[in-house]
């Protein structure tokens, strides 16, 4: 199976992120073949996989190792990490993601609504058949509301003026963050690691996730299509004002606020001024002094945990976001 | 707290369900006062409850009568079946749903889905807070899966001609039957029903869940705005051929393959053929026998339970059901 080849540095990870793949393939059981199949696409549509393979290695924290149970949980977070990208899809529209043509324009958002639910109920299901206890499902189910809370806000905030940096950062906060902190949560706590290392995990988690949100948005005003799988300035199109737009916005609120009003999709003078004033403002540069704290930070919380190879890929694979580009 | 006037006649459920629906409303936790009014609109738009209710009931079957627990997984399987209404109603893109304006045509689809995806996580966190063991959540999200499986299945024989009344079955029995199957296993088996006990409250269940399917979609071909919460003959609208039209297709379908290839919306004309025909060829009787054959299913599984007043009231709820008009 091909995983992305940033898992090529890091051996343990290779050898274990397409088990992860290959246990969520196997738990769609879905008669119609045509249903199946394009369920199966989409699962092996190669996505990063961070957020198993921070599960992984958290799993590395406490005294008890299951890889089993340990892959397990990575597939039911990523299943879930599936579920919101399908649905995100959906309501961005967007034509493609990860380069490919999406669900939704093959098989119509109808199917992508269904689909997005099922896979929504086979983490669940995956969960439960492996979990140690039902609260740590408490604690997942209640982490999965904090992400829709977080989506529904995103929503509701959509084409309204870019206010602060802070409600931002609270809005990614419960759209990205959340996932990845529950994702090194899990791994931890299903390994019997104390409550102190469980709670520098999911810390670690958070912050990462704060860090690889604000790098996503920034790639959004940076990227090309052939570099990002995705096109660029969607987030704008789409009324999504992210941390770049947010501090462009503090020195040229005039020249801006007018553009932002307009109808969408925006032609390629507005993108240019847009664009511009980032550049001016110096938004890119200031956002991308933001993840590097955050990044910061979660290396704080990492320090604290026990030693490793584990802590070392750790360190390794959180220090590399910083320099991602796609 | 008003409920559907159909539970006068049953007092216990008159004083249970409203807090099923409270319990429901506390779990919503959004700070956004829009985003969290609306869903509490949902939340109390009037539904039925005949989930919730079944469940309760079903509760009494076993020996360990838990009131609060009984009313938590009546409010988490209602949550479920509000999550799924909700996209429905995007997938249908239903004007009116239970005679009011829809989530979606209010605050558009986009909200809907991720409305929909909160309550469904906080299904899992209610069950998994007051479920009894893993196991019966990991059948919980089975379920679950099962009755996307059926969805997803509606939705890609949709517009297919109108083939086989087991294939109708099979797809009702996903997409309804399981529900019912699951609110009446669930409540028994978490007061301790027996295994054979909790097989039969199963079964009842899902015969309940096959008569309802079948008489609502009865109801679609008969009823009119203001006796049924939505338009009339909207299943053939959306290229959902139920059980009436495929008795018709048996005797008529020369006559009516050509009208169902046609582009939507039906005109009246095209309308008052699909009705012509299905009369002729009686397709509400045998749809109306059919829903009755199940009914008395149910009741042969019923009749094996504990007696009791729960019995009584399962009798007589069950049988009402024939005779629902909306």
């Amino acid at each position: 199976m091909q995983i992305h080849p940033m898992w090529n540095d890091f051996p343990s990870l290779k050898e274990d992120l397409p088990k992860v793949i290959q246990l969520i393939d196997q738990h769609i059981k879905i008669r119609d073949t045509k249903i199946r199949s394009t369920l199966k696409e989409v699962v092996h549509a190669g996505g990063k996989l961070l957020r198993p393979a921070y599960s992984l290695l958290c799993h590395e924290i406490g005294p008890e190792k299951n890889k089993e149970k340990a892959i397990a949980i990575a597939a039911a977070l990523e299943t879930l990490h599936m579920a919101t990208l399908i649905h995100d899809d959906v309501i961005d529209d967007a034509a493609t993601r990860r380069g490919q043509a999406t669900l939704q324009k093959l098989h119509d958002n109808k199917f992508a609504i269904y689909a997005g639910d099922y896979l929504f109920s086979m983490s669940f299901t995956i969960l439960s058949k492996y979990s140690n206890s039902l609260s740590h499902l408490e604690y997942n189910s209640r982490s999965m509301e904090k992400i829709l809370i977080g989506e529904l806000n995103q929503l509701h905030s959509r084409f309204q003026s870019p206010n602060s940096v802070k409600s931002y950062l609270s809005r990614i906060s419960g759209k990205t963050a959340q996932l990845f902190a529950v994702s090194c949560y899990t791994g931890a706590v299903e390994s019997k690691a104390t409550r102190r290392q469980a709670r520098n995990a999911w810390n670690m988690g958070h912050y990462i996730g704060m860090a690889f949100q604000i790098i996503d948005d920034i790639l959004d005003y940076q990227g090309d299509k052939e570099t990002i799988g995705k096109p660029v300035m969607a987030d704008v199109q789409q009324g999504v004002y992210t941390l770049p737009l947010i501090y462009a916005m503090q020195g040229s609120r005039p020249l801006l606020e007018p553009i932002l009003a307009k109808d969408r999709p925006f032609n390629d003078d507005d993108l240019a001024i847009i664009s511009k004033a980032i550049a001016e403002q110096n938004g890119i540069e200031k956002a991308s002094k933001l993840a590097e704290l955050y990044i910061n930070k979660a290396l704080k919380e990492l320090s604290k945990l026990p030693d490793g190879d584990y802590k070392e890929t750790l360190y390794d694979l959180t220090n590399q976001m910083l320099k991602r580009t796609t």
